[in-house]
């Protein structure tokens, strides 16, 4: 049994779906520290009398690494990510979904589901790239091979064999687009990946007019077997929750705004206070003295 | 021997020591995690032909603390915060002042201080309270119980036998006046704390115009033995560097800045997100994904 | 729902009070690192056509700190110590009672109560002494300052109302014995602990005969609300488990074997192979090569 | 300056190449946690008057691995390792050889060699296999695939140019004996590594009779250019320290031996307990308590 306030690791894990389930849209949106979790906790906006907030938490590799000062290529490892969700998990409630790079070679990948299942962490997203993590947002500017198809069905066959509990969510990542295999082979592959296990798709693009991804969606919408899908509108950020909806998505995710928009803060804040030779100017965008010591209950 | 590049945990632990010689004042910035470490180490202003940067980092427990979602009562343990530190001594080359609460007591402190100057931390400053420790800045609104000064004599003297090299500072930071026990308080203790080894005064006040400070500089200016001053300028902060420095002080932290910038920034840009269900209106104040993506190099 | 094999948090929190219920006496071994861990949960003996095996793990705050070369001094912290626990976690499915030590100060507990629950652990055990705290097994060579009956309570009872489950256990882990109190002060405080919430009672004892045990236990069958009682026969280890059931205890805890028997074995073959100057005389104590290659399976 | 007791990470990172200078051989000892490190520090045996100790520290990624009770295939991280290297830092002197395993990527493994320089470790050695990393002395039972002798040689380069002291060692180990790809490949690997940078050349062999191992050494002899040779007898455990030396070593490596003989030690205490149902048949096998209790200086 479990009291009405706080949560467990069960009652967390199995939100995610629950919540895919019931609602048009889930909204998540990145975290990589406590601070940035509680954000995602607690920020709320009322319109029209209905009060909106996330329903999830995004683990993000890339803002969890560039937090910690390092370059997005799969350096800060599982170990160090597990502090980063543990200090996430000690203060928040809602659903956690991790962003497992490629999820690394399958014989660690099926430890790493066991482990994030037993936090309480609801779904891990692997995508099909193998070598150098390379960041999809870099495109083709930088090489980005992709890994054989069989070879993901495996690893995610593998990590649905792996897990404990029936609510854990395995998501396949797919970079054919970002690696400009085309249409063709995105689809091929997420009707692989669903044959294999996968209990979602993410479908991952940098085109900023949004066409491609719904060319995408088009098509998945005549797969006899689907599974939620799951978008990262960085590039194509016109497009608003409920046309995402619209055409298929079931999850959004706002994979790194809140680092994107933490780092010019401090870093104006660093150069007026070294121009000034003092902190009196910067006062003004500063959260009060008194806001940071009561932020955080006791 | 060591190349031009890069620093090592020896060289960087003399560093604040042979700064405090050099310069008039010497300014440090808090640091919470890597990515505001990087901040720290590079950020770089052009005035008038000299380029000013920061001399040191800060790292502060109330921004590690916060960062993680913790309140800032010495919950957040030393390896904890050793994880921090060690992500920041991974990515920069700026000495180091370690924020160490109370020290815990004497058998535990003397074990942190070999185990920062290993990690070639340069100076760990401790304040003389007891209890449940409550941040400064609270003053007297939450209570602020002084360790007894013969007491914190002991905890500074058994840190100094246990330290391995000649440079590693011990400085002890007084809060005779946050507790309201007055000026003459302040100066018996650091009498008393100088005596007992220690190589550097911090002298925290609450007030915003800086007068008790002055007073505090003032009266310290007739001790036979002085070690330098530290200041933290978060209440009076329309005070410039060479007017502290001018009073006495050698060193400035600005122990807080970049995370109280950073949060309202990040909570704004969640509340704009719920409010558009798009992320296209908080791009202008988000660092663009091209940054973010070579900020680090890899 | 959990399929046949492995086991989440919220399953193995509950074990602990099941067993309690369920058999004579619950016997917990220590462990203090993923390879003890494995011994607790593996290990099983036949006897008569019986298997017996332990029921649970027992994280010792003595050997977690000696297995990391530390005093046992609450130096090694929280942080630490989860690192023990998670790896623990992850290779087994026994449940867990963790050993506190004091607990630290209220507002720390709460939050440790917090995250022990949230990773699956079905206990704490917490001691009432403050102060730099020494290990009860020096008895009264070093000083045992005892806590105040009433702070006791205080800080059982806010980490009651701190726990989310209701199958989560504080133990209250009463030190008057061992610190030549009295078996009148160790009743009382039992009394005390249990109106406050304590969901267990651990009665500590130096003596060698068990006499003081058994008076304490005597005496304890006449409390009108009971709750279940744990030893740790470290000193009156002639007494069989089924005595320790018979007189009234419901968890018997070896609290430290695994490592004392570790460390004279690998001292020894550190000794054998120096004065060797070669490790083929030490071949016949380790464990075959094989055998620790294939011990953990891929 | 350096007070005569404790060391600092410069200290100790240089001493490595000292030691191989002044020593016939250098012995180092694995050692997988606090505990076992301290094991190295102090164990010392008299012999004719001679007083033998060991000089090193090994941190075994095989031991470290199996300690945490997992599989010793890379996926006790880099992160979690450090924990231990952190935790034998803080309680002892001797110079430490890092088992790098096959050092991950290039991009990882430049940064790998700067946080292991700046921690003061003295060398890392890293393997030239690739794959799914297995232990060598299954030999070909599990395949053993090699990593190409350029790709070797790249990887070394990088680390040479990424650590910033000149003291810091990178050694190859050579898997062409453990991959049955004979000599004649191993020796002409060990000429490119050493062109490549490579600070020493470990040669590892699984026959129990030491002919591969001397054949090797008998054709390094005529290398122009040589570097220090590092052995692992845990197959040939015959050969005495100063026969390994006499062929050429320069360091030997008892590399599980610790651990190796831990684990029977607390396999058969666990198992006497439940076959007992107490501990009074194990004491006479284990530490004394009191020898626990003040083991570890406070």
């Amino acid at each position: 049994a479990v009291k009405e306030i706080g949560t467990t690791p069960g009652v967390r894990l199995g939100k995610l779906r629950r919540l895919i389930g019931a609602k048009p849209i889930v909204r998540a949106m990145e975290a990589h520290n406590g601070l940035s979790g509680l954000i995602v906790e607690h920020s709320q906006v009322e319109e029209n009398g209905t009060v909106e907030e996330f329903d999830a938490i995004w683990l993000s590799s890339l803002t969890d690494s560039t937090a910690k000062g390092r370059p997005d290529i799969e350096f800060v490892d599982r170990t160090s990510r597990a502090q980063t969700i543990n200090d996430i998990l000690d203060v928040t409630t809602k659903p956690i979904i991790y962003d497992g790079d490629t999820g690394g070679i399958t014989e660690h990948f099926t430890k790493m589901v066991r482990s994030l299942e037993r936090l309480g962490v609801s779904a891990v997203i692997i995508e099909d790239k193998q070598g150098l993590k390379q960041n999809s947002l870099f495109g083709t500017e930088r090489p980005q091979v992709l890994l054989e198809k069989e070879a993901m069905c495996e690893k995610i066959n593998a990590g649905k064999q792996a897990q404990v509990t029936d609510e854990f969510m395995i998501v396949a990542r797919i970079e054919s687009l970002i690696a400009n295999q085309g249409l063709e082979d995105a689809l091929d592959r997420a009707q692989a990946y669903i044959e294999a296990g996968s209990d979602g798709i993410m479908i991952h693009s940098r085109e900023k007019d949004g066409a491609e991804i719904k060319a995408f969606c088009e098509a998945y919408k005549k797969f006899e077997n689907k599974v939620p899908l799951i978008c990262v509108p960085t590039s194509y950020n016109h497009l608003l929750e409920e046309e995402l909806a619209e055409i298929g998505f079931s999850v959004v995710i706002y994979a790194n705004h809140l680092l994107r928009s933490a780092y010019p803060a401090m870093k104006k804040t660093a150069e007026t206070i070294l121009r000034n030779k003092r902190s009196q100017e910067v006062d003004s965008e500063c959260m009060s003295v008194k806001e940071i010591l009561t932020l955080i209950a006791d």
